[in-house]
């Protein structure tokens, strides 16, 4: 009963945490005026919109690799004809329902298995989701900015 | 041999990735100009050096009253007094040495125990230690943003 034993986190909670934090990425799209979603940046930065369309580029197909072992190139072609926030929130939404029907198929060992992500990173499977929360945390803190620059008060970090 | 058992991930690389982010976080301090480091915002929000001063009172007190199970209030002040970058590198360095000290009086059920962080937070301690490493990855994010808005380039995010 292997499973049973005491886990530093188990797979439910780690996944209950990224979901915790897509929920706050959501909310963050949604703070987004429609127009400065697609297009406010400072210093050169990519706009929200396309911050978003990595995020989404990465969690889905990365865990659906992992948990295939299919190594596929990265790309952003699922959101480059997207014009609409309303889309975006649409292809989260789907994102997230996808996420918890492909974690189920993950057990604690795959987690030390190596995978080579998107066929560039090659790393262990638990190294590989962590950055995937840590990207989202990264790049949703950027948003922040972002709206406060547009003096929009962010949603409050801890409201997953 | 409880502790033998898979993990999804272990005490020891959970370490290893909460100092691999404060590597990079260093990297970040080090990117500022002096000044610009105590002075620098957008949008209204704290300088780094004001959210460095925050992630310096979380990492040690929050994990030393974690390890001690010793609740005591959230406060700056051990950096209040600090008006060079040079002391707050010194005050990470340190923190670092700290945080390797206490880890190693963590056992892997003490992460499924609850802990009042600052007596403000109860929850599991996994995710308490969770959250230590989020907020830092989001308030370097924000960082990233005053570096690019001051014509910086950031370190690399996967460089840790």
């Amino acid at each position: 009963m292997k499973t049973l034993a005491a886990q530093v986190i188990t797979p439910e909670d780690l996944l209950k945490h990224w979901q915790g934090h897509r929920t706050l990425t959501r909310n963050t799209i949604e703070a987004f005026p429609e127009k400065d979603f697609f297009e406010f940046s400072i210093g050169g930065m990519r706009p929200f919109a396309q911050l978003i369309s990595e995020l989404l580029a990465i969690a889905v197909p990365g865990l659906k690799g992992i948990v295939n072992r299919e190594v596929e190139p990265f790309s952003e072609k699922a959101t480059e004809k997207l014009i609409f926030k309303a889309q975006y929130l649409e292809k989260w939404d789907e994102a997230t329902e996808e996420i918890n029907k492909y974690w189920e198929k993950l057990s604690i060992e795959d987690f030390n298995e190596n995978f080579n992500l998107f066929g560039q990173y090659e790393f262990p499977i638990n190294q590989n989701i962590l950055y995937f929360i840590d990207n989202e945390v990264h790049h949703r803190g950027q948003g922040y900015v972002y709206l406060r620059a547009l003096g929009i008060q962010p949603p409050f970090f801890w409201e997953r």
